[in-house]
């Protein structure tokens, strides 16, 4: 049984209330507060000492890294984080120098996204590290970005380049907030969803929850220089575009939006933020399913993305 | 270095903003979402296999002291919660049945405090499972209990009994969430802190918030009968007084209310609890520290609670 299947056995039938706008099974769960206008978005996300970093990561890349995943998902739903609180579970041999230093990654992310951390709990973990973090969020009613949304006839965008987050990017990435707010504020996005997964695992969750499918465009797909690089010097590497489609932890934000807005959208963007590419990599077709067009033609495509464990 | 110590460290300068009424240092940090008359309530909390429970503990205990130690903070500001995001992080070996099991065990405490479960994160710890749970609740602006309220002459109460609780409750204890609400709803409580480390260990902590001392009546102090039962039977136990002032894991309400009020106090809790031991144990006085006052006299409370580790 992988993740997503467990997942989803035990998601089946969670308890709810009338605050529940979404519940489990977008980046966010999304709940009524009771401000009028607003929804308030809850997220919690974990990294594991050898799962999600090695030994050789910085401690500040670590603390970086579990409060920056939460945040993406806060961006994916085009929200504003307002408050996180830190699980940390120590080994018996922790240096407190690194603890602090795991803090200092947390903290100078979320100061410079504004995020206010209000406490947390520690505990033991004999064996290894582990940081689970819980961030609360808000995002305007008629701005919140579910997975849910997407039509026939939308493009579909993704920021940034894809693949080879394990030579780096995976433990220094920016999550996408500026981005996610922005495109909400500007454009009628159908759908978001931010790429832990791969764009090959991801993708399909926009695709089931909407009831449509996708074409990519093989050319069109931005990859990343490290998958590049990689593809080149390490034998048995993935070739770039597999690389690209599904190696995983890319936090970059994926999203439909009326195909009519495409030449405005990549021309707001490149003026809003011209430091960070903005790709059209294809468009919601009927059906299901992720199709890959390339210059041989078109292929199902079946390559799954990162699942975390088998 | 122990918890206390560690805590006090890393949360010297943690990034705030304009949100934050009550940040770490509370039972939950207490924020202006923008709802007037409202704060929300934010907290984390973590269990651990062979920490917080052993192999011995049935999945659905587990389940549900892992968000039950949450609502148990919830409770200590009289709040309501509306949600909880799940970490499992599970073992190599992991059984679905025992995940399902924990679910359940989390799903049915959720259910009858009317907290919905909106999604978590699912991870491996390959030597043993940790849960950490983070919950979100909400209080009257006007009711919210803070630790930092006590005064010279206030009573102290305790609900429940205290002590023995490895002997079974620190896995079935029901939080106080009626309670706590009903406090705040009908008298001027305060300060409030859940009992999780011992009313030696926490009790301070109300103190120190408070800039103020307390003076026990040790022949008040409601000692639980797995206390004294343990004291009997078990060679080098500890004393009961000694246990229900250090063990730990009661997860019972402490507050402090106006001396002038403890009659009304006492008799509408008697009413309105009818099945739930309240008992006053003594009183807020200037100073600090704690007094213990028994029949040889008053002494200085020198017993530390429970330190999660050294």
């Amino acid at each position: 049984m992988n993740e997503f299947d467990l997942i989803a056995r035990l998601t089946r039938a969670l308890p709810a209330n009338a605050s529940v706008v979404a519940g489990a099974g977008d980046d966010c769960a999304v709940l009524d507060g009771g401000r009028p206008g607003h929804y308030l978005l809850l997220k919690t996300d974990a990294v594991v000492d050898g799962i999600h970093f090695t030994a050789e990561a910085a401690p500040e890349q670590i603390g970086h890294k579990a409060l920056g995943r939460c945040l993406s998902d806060i961006a994916a739903m085009a929200g504003r984080p307002l408050a996180a609180v830190v699980t940390i579970a120590l080994p018996a041999d922790f240096k407190v120098e690194r603890v602090e230093g795991i803090y200092a990654g947390i903290n100078r992310l979320a100061e410079r996204h504004g995020v206010a951390i209000v406490g947390g709990e520690t505990t033991t973990n004999p064996e290894r590290l582990l940081l689970s973090i819980a961030v609360l969020g808000e995002v305007a009613r008629d701005k919140c970005i579910l997975r849910s949304g997407a039509r026939e006839g939308d493009a579909l965008f993704v920021s940034g380049e894809l693949g080879g987050s394990m030579a780096g990017r995976h433990l220094d990435f920016e999550p996408r907030l500026a981005e996610g707010q922005w495109l909400a504020a500007h454009f009628p996005i159908h759908a978001m969803i931010d790429l832990s997964d791969g764009l090959a695992g991801d993708l399909p969750h926009i695709l089931q929850r909407s009831n449509v499918g996708a074409e990519l465009l093989a050319r069109a797909i931005p990859i990343s220089r490290a998958a590049k690089v990689r593809a080149r010097s390490a034998a048995g590497a993935k070739p770039p575009l597999l690389a690209a489609l599904s190696d995983g932890e890319d936090f970059e934000l994926l999203f439909a939006a009326p195909g009519g807005q495409a030449v405005a959208l990549l021309d707001g963007w490149k003026k809003q933020f011209p430091d960070v590419r903005l790709s059209c990599i294809g468009r919601i077709i009927k059906g299901c399913g992720v199709k890959l067009r390339d210059k041989t033609g078109l292929h199902s495509l079946e390559t799954h993305g990162y699942v975390h464990f088998a």
